[in-house]
């Protein structure tokens, strides 16, 4: 990582800590292949330290380009809730994935698929097709465990667990994170995001409004015009009481943050956010829910700019905290530092 | 099966075979578990006999209630294209049935996932876990392939395949099959439907208009009031040129076919429909899509009514072709012609 | 209207009233324009009494098929609510009644377009063209007014209001109206349906499970293959405390009582639900919503099944209660008892 | 009009007028109503000058914030076509132009509502009630007539027509429209914009990526927290051949270029887009439609850029193009140019 700091996006505060772990009782663990040609892994993403079955957790989704694979939305749709932490993996992982979420559902609760109805696995994908040889099928239930079991406030960001080998604006791309604080109500609430960038062509590339990206791709004259294959994967986190419906206008709000920085969700690009609240849960079984007084929708603007400003920030530092990755067929991607010596120039040819 | 002739419903003929394989193309494929406790399998439906990634399939779905794990639907609604056979499993069956489907495409195309894209795999599931010991994860992808292999259009009904394990309206359920032809702008086209049929409570049973379950839920005394935990998939090919707009709508009158037998689309049941056309196909990377003429809106209430009435026939010959079958914990499913001796006398006290 | 008692469709109990208005608080009132070739009106259903822009109603509609040209569904499935009163018109008559509610929002809050945001009108309509000579845009703003002041628990159904013109199954349909009453979570719970039903041939009647339009077809050698241009509008209330994800639910389960009928939900048809609660409301400009413990998804089933029932129910009440109408060029539609004098005799051929 | 030149959005090349109407065929036309506290109008877009009901435009639309009262779109959303002009105006204009709308197509068609179906009028509105007396309902049919009449390749931008009273980022807003040509297979296809644009808040406004409002917001001394009550309509025109699921796809993608100009798509604005081509109509009332060979959605990236680039042009050429208006209780908009004499400074900080 660099000395150089990272812009911040906007105007609004972030957390403590910069990331979706700021939002109260989230978690995020990672396992990460780093293995020649296999370069991938998981991401976790956990809203909570309890059974996810038991205390499902309210959510929604906004597919922004549908080019992806992801499994569980279906349900997501009608149900509004999650049973299961949220996974993050390379597009051919997601089976092993699913059915370690399932292993680990009917182990918690042997119940599920007999008694109680069966569970709804989570998994969310991007191709790391370039830097990771995909086929070679190298994800396993064992790496669900494993990332959930180092599930934790503090965690790495950049090319670490499913983030290992995604490219990003033809750099390396990964895992990145940030959040923001608003004020809502005289209330302090929190957005956080966590990202997995995979998408983007090396010109599109815009920081803080800065389309460096068009300086980059002359030097490299890279006229390559290869489309687009990658994704992006944004995970909203917040602890403002907000039912699904709300949740599924906050997540599309990650569009926002997302064009921001360059993209026009390319037809081969997954573009997929999904929002979750903390500030309440919805038992297994009770024959009514009760929910928290939930933040007007007129009030909703500060949540939708915090989700904007946290999903834009994030992937900034999912470049920003990547490392130059080497992976199949020697294909390299360098990291944005490596890549741009004089980051710091382009990035303060603008006064503000 | 019984030698009692299965009611037709409504008023338009089917197909020579009477089942989806009318569909000029289209085959169908088991493969059945039958293992003491474990009692599943795996249903596979390829819409023609080429690769199905370098002749993409025009599809569409219609989620009529989203309690469901289904692999596929994100990109399917996106882009409009099947890249892969469709498949049936059990709930649980999913991963290892997209594994395979992954597996098999990069077979076929060594390009999947590196120089090209990545294949959408696409799985559709019901719970049979009052029959099937669905925790012991018993569907392998050695299933999937030979279902794929066995695929013909000649192929078996009821307590096969995926169908197995499946219960519906408390009675046997399983793999169910139908077809209409009907006349749009002077040219015949067929409609042809297969459901994976495990839904329904006994007493809402309706059989051709006839409401026979409210008779044999009061002999069988079920006041259980156990909820439904049951799904319907129904899958509707057809030879009409449609594009994926005008396939969603056909899909979309599934719903009405199945509220016919009784269903009012319970909470716990996945109701999801696919319809997909076999007179043209997108080609994996050409620089246009030819589309041939497609049938104008105005001209699809037959085709709407072929498809309603042939989900509706296909559930109808799910039960009708069903065998009892005995699975985990002792737990038998009766077929309706075991539960209703006298079912001929109940469809007959009504007279057209 | 005739004397032959109306079958009672399922299992459930009505209401006291048998109609919406069995959801308390909610009224219904027309105004019908019956003057030679004109043959229309207006129907408004009132949630509450209060001020509706004040005091906003949870809802959310499906649309089943979307030939239609409600006015306002963009913003309730947004936000999930409702501001005004629901209005039900001629597919003409739309602009004039929404006109008229733009004008009694700001006669109650002037602010209304200036300190606060603008008012959502809710306007739904069918093609009443067959009786009515709907390009003489008779409908006026008086004529929603007017609907509006005479609404109350007790109102008429059939021929009356929005159903003035309305045609079904090729006999005069117009408003009809059901109930049904569930124990939820040992709670009585109510959910009324009116439709505003212009949709069907005749040869796809079916009445409780009867196909009896086949043969009324043979007799009227109504071989005539016009295409469906009617259209369903299907109102659902409960008392349940549901918000809007599940009121979206709730209203897709009119698609099952409307498919018993008949319907295949034709092309030329806009075959639309909305379902919404008494059980709470929104204000207008709180900053948060209080909302009561919700009914769990797991129980829903019963209101399910209320829901299917009674817009099948409200369907045939819709037919029973109609008259006979002559409109423009002396067209006439029969009222199902005019044109069916043995209707018992052919409902009774079924014994249950 | 300032004499600086208005930046230019991206890489992409303008057509020759860089308005919409470089699709050629498209027209617009503006009526505007500028009388002390009545400033509003309407502006109309014709895809092509034949009739719009016998020659049926595809189109599609994104819902990006459905807090918007638009008209029309349930049935775009089902058929994938256009019937009428697509007409803006002001929130509380909408019932007296679908009414023109109607009469319209009657008078053209007499059959319409008759033997044939019904119209599906299309209208959108921003409210304008800072600078209009909205509750005046000043918008009568013979303004869409007249707007209809004048409609032009060549065409006025800024506070004209609909986009009269319209506010954005607390500047003047209304009218702005642009386009680009882009390489697709070998041909030139062009896509163009026009927007109706009345969102956004002073702080947000960002012009090329640099976020000049919060300076601006500064001098103001603009703490006043107001919410937004804006909106914009973005109409997306295309010659490139393609159907209404990839329409969909690319009105989206007028979602990015909004929010690069500072939008988060808040709560109260209705951020809505419609993309059409002109490349194919649907006929009437034919048995089949035929289309010409579709650009193969792996080739609609260019168009995707073209798409963003064009709505954010178009958004900056609304401002750069309005004029200071003075309307009701003495509210006046200024324009950009009368705002920020040192415009010209402010963008001039950043050098690429």
């Amino acid at each position: 990582m660099s000395a150089l700091p990272m812009p911040h996006i906007g105007v609004l505060p972030a957390g403590a800590l910069g990331t979706i772990a700021d939002v109260a009782g989230v978690t995020v663990g990672h396992s990460t292949i780093d293995n020649g040609a296999v370069q991938t892994g998981v991401t976790v993403i956990r809203p909570h330290r309890d059974d996810p079955y038991l205390r499902k957790v309210p959510a929604a989704a906004s597919v922004i380009n549908g080019f992806g694979k992801s499994i569980g939305l279906v349900q997501v749709e009608e149900l509004g809730v999650l049973e299961t932490p949220i996974a993050l993996t390379n597009t051919f992982g997601i089976a092993a994935v699913a059915q370690a979420q399932i292993r680990a559902a009917t182990a918690s609760n042997p119940q599920v698929g007999r008694e109680w109805p069966t569970v709804n696995p989570l998994v969310f994908e991007c191709n790391d097709g370039y830097l990771n040889d995909i086929q070679a099928l190298a994800v396993e239930g064992k790496h669900y465990e494993a990332a959930l079991d180092s599930s934790a406030p503090d965690f790495k960001r950049g090319s670490v667990g499913a983030g290992r080998g995604m490219s990003c604006f033809d750099l390396k791309g990964g895992i990145g994170s940030a959040s923001r604080v608003v004020k809502v109500a005289s209330s302090d609430l929190t957005v956080g995001a966590l990202v997995l960038a995979n998408f983007g062509r090396l010109p599109m590339l815009t920081i803080d409004g800065m389309p460096i990206g068009r300086e980059l791709a002359q030097r490299r004259r890279a006229t390559e015009a290869k489309p687009e294959q990658g994704s992006i994967i944004m995970i909203v986190a917040t602890d403002a009481p907000l039912d699904a419906r709300q949740l599924k206008r906050l997540s599309m709000r990650a569009a926002a943050g997302l064009a921001r920085t360059g993209s026009v969700y390319g037809h081969g690009s997954g573009d997929i956010a999904l929002a979750f609240s903390t500030a309440w849960t919805v038992p297994h079984d009770d024959d009514f829910i009760a929910t928290p007084p939930l933040v007007s929708d007129a009030r909703l603007d500060p949540l939708f700019h915090a989700c904007a400003d946290s999903v834009e920030q994030a992937i900034v530092d999912a470049l920003w905290s990547a490392a130059t990755v080497t992976g199949r067929d020697a294909h390299t991607r360098l990291s944005l530092h490596d890549a741009v010596p004089d980051l710091e120039r382009l990035l303060k040819q603008r006064t503000t």
